[in-house]
């Protein structure tokens, strides 16, 4: 460890939240340190998170692609048949992490300005903290610092909820086994992809949700229109319900809830919780600050500067969305900020994401219901991806494309896309509301046939 | 046959050039005649080109996927032994074309404005023409008439082009085997696509360029990259060559050609000529008219009239770019200009187009050479797929992007994408190119993680 014992930023976390910001404050030339508690640079999303799931679901998808072959004109397996080497995804897993992190820390050593630690930081003061590294104590003192730890798994209050074997997302993401039956109490993003990877990698699954209905705050029709393909793909979704107390041993539990005043109960190998996060404070060194919190994150104003002047925090710390492409981009609208330049911090109304379940759902901007809460005049142009060129010859001729647009000067105000590939059109659902494009300039836009970015067009040129 | 003899507007040609106008006048008010001589609405595109190719691109690539199974932790086949039942992947092809053939078809008889005649429409005069369909000859007038007639592939003066067996690419697409050897004549896009799908099933192919290189106009780094992965691949691209002459019978042709003065051969089951496409103005009648045409296609203005006031043209037979959603938006501009309303003809400075190789290339907006021989200086900022997140989890991480932008003031005047994905990007580059974005605002904007556009962020924020 270097001997150094003044930062100018003091880095705390070095996943999407954080190690942005220390690349380019130290390009920038600040004297940064940041410290990391993990394996390595990437956080909950690369190792816990959207990446891990994502190459689950990349073999998930392709087993399920090989029981329809047939169709394509290749000989055909039945996909309930075909059996799954779970040591390989887990090593695969394992190999692209593993070279995610290396090559991100490969790209943090080649800025003399900045120094990695993998470590705890805990603050001692606003200006001050203790590191502890491979067992040495060192005392650093910096001009500011951004708090970038993220977010852990929250425990529900549920009988049984640890009982052992009884998994989080993590859990999840490190099983060594594809389970027979799984139950998964929370259906919100991580609920359903993981519903349906294990569904399609061959195991029965129940999925239970609290709310009317699953993935929350997603445009509404596309939340139901995804919940019928899930019923349809053999999954067994339970909304409105009150989960009651988890039973049972290790490989064997049953879950009681109740539903409208009436019990029941569901038994399955492998039951995980995967609802809700909360930020991750523990052994910070808050109380040594005047940093005021609670269970939905740090309290941060427009700056994403805490109540104390020079302290600053981003991701999944200062709560919803928690997102690892919004959590980047704080971490680099506070870099500018720490560097004197204009700084665009990321807002919601022009934020985009992704729920990688199958098929894709992606959204940009405003549902209708959100834009009217908003006092915006809207109605909404649709289109059938039934129809879509792209999606038959892929064979995924299933979903939905919808544009909220205001009825005034018909600016696109919300893109809300459930199709095979929705992920990558997200980039320009993201420009067309970011820049307030109406749907005649969507429509005059070139889109290459046959794609599945057509659709913007198509839905643009329709819409009355 | 309706009886009627007097139209508002003829449209001579029911592909994507004239379709859309078709529609779109119809739906105004305007009194519409529509002949189409083929076999429904639709075109070269949906016939012979785009949508068929890509029908057996999705087959191709999914055996080729078959062969890499074992890798994602799924039992493996090798892909050289997984048979292909080509009448399968033929009747799915029909089926895809037909269904959407008569989806477009119910569109334009919803509107009562709009008369679809299969037949043949030769024009007598600048207002008149004679149709022939079913049997029956019939002669109307109109206002305006638009032609949008299509291209047809060019036969090459090359000894033995027209022997038994010898195709172009629509042959190619009616190909009732998937054959052991085949020698592909000409390395465009066409050449490059079938020479991809056909290796990919199976076939040993040789692919000739004139040129010294494949894809002509293309971004030179990305056209050069895809050829070593054509090499890879295992097809033998020989590029510069002079083809002298083609011998042999069918199912066993011999392809005779030189290369810097040395004479060379290459034998296949099956040899296709698939270098150029010529203006379809056969029996339009133009010779009643002022239109004037040359190899290139016909003559037309920036409103895309002819030199016969009333008489316009749109799509393949006004010459390059020879893409659907080109002949598209020029239909739906021409529709536009004729009801008095702003048109936006498309421009090729902001034009997008993919090329479905494997991986997909992806264009919108001009190369740094076509941009500096604009007299733009301009300068490139590039990323690597290999180091992408979602390229690496769905096992394709390979490719590149290319940001062409000005120095002067960062605007982005061209993306070239080289990845499996690319096509669906091109909606956001087309945005990004038309409406002049600078690097910073493509950093700024949201692109969730992972995806691929993903990378359009990262080298707006990475380039110097």
């Amino acid at each position: 460890m270097s001997s150094d014992t003044r930062y100018d930023v003091l880095i705390i976390g070095g996943g999407p939240g954080g190690t942005p910001a220390a690349m380019a404050l130290a390009q920038a030339g600040k004297h940064v340190m940041l410290v990391e508690a993990g394996r390595g640079l990437g956080g909950t999303c690369l190792f816990e998170g959207c990446i891990p799931s994502k190459i689950f679901r990349e073999t998930a998808a392709r087993r399920r692609e090989l029981g329809r072959a047939a169709e394509f004109g290749l000989p055909g397996s039945d996909a309930n048949t075909v059996s799954v080497d779970w040591s390989v995804v887990q090593t695969r897993k394992h190999h692209i992490l593993n070279s995610r992190a290396q090559g991100a820390l490969a790209k943090a050593r080649e800025l003399p300005e900045l120094e990695v630690v993998f470590g705890r930081a805990r603050l001692t003061g606003p200006r001050t903290a203790v590191i502890e590294a491979a067992g040495e104590r060192r005392e650093v003192g910096f001009d500011n610092v951004i708090l970038a730890t993220g977010s852990v798994a929250s425990r529900l209050p549920i009988p049984g909820a640890d009982l052992p074997g009884v998994l989080d997302s993590r859990g999840l993401i490190e099983i060594g086994f594809v389970p027979r039956s799984l139950t998964l109490i929370g259906g919100g993003p991580i609920g359903v992809e993981m519903a349906q990877i294990f569904a399609m990698l061959g195991a029965r699954v129940t999925l239970l949700e609290a709310m009317p209905r699953i993935l929350g705050p997603v445009d509404d029709v596309l939340a139901n229109l995804l919940a019928e393909r899930l019923q349809v793909d053999g999954i067994d979704v339970q909304t409105g319900v009150s989960v009651e107390a988890i039973e049972g041993e290790e490989c064997r539990h049953v879950v009681r809830y109740t539903r409208d005043g009436k019990a029941y109960e569901v038994d399955a190998q492998v039951v995980a919780i995967v609802a809700g996060r909360h930020p991750n404070v523990d052994g910070l060194g808050l109380e040594t600050t005047a940093v005021q919190h609670d269970r939905h994150g740090i309290k941060v104003g427009e700056t994403l500067q805490t109540d104390e002047p020079g302290i600053y925090a981003t991701g999944d710390l200062v709560g919803n969305p928690m997102f690892a492409h919004w959590a980047t981009a704080q971490a680099l609208a506070v870099a500018r900020h720490l560097l004197g330049a204009p700084a665009a911090y990321p807002r919601p109304e022009y934020n985009s994401a992704v729920i990688f379940s199958y098929p894709e759902l992606g959204m940009a901007g405003l549902t209708a219901e959100a834009a009217r809460a908003a006092g915006l005049d809207v109605t909404v142009a649709e289109y059938d991806y039934r129809i879509d060129a792209r999606a038959q010859i892929s064979g995924d001729a299933f979903g939905r494309l919808r544009l909220v647009y205001r009825k005034d000067d018909r600016r696109v105000v919300g893109i809300h896309a459930l199709v095979e590939g929705a992920a990558d059109l997200m980039g320009e659902a993201e420009l067309i509301v970011r820049h307030g494009l109406t749907l005649e300039q969507v429509a005059e836009a070139i889109h290459p046939h046959p794609t599945l970015t057509e659709a913007f067009g198509l839905t643009a040129l329709g819409a009355r």
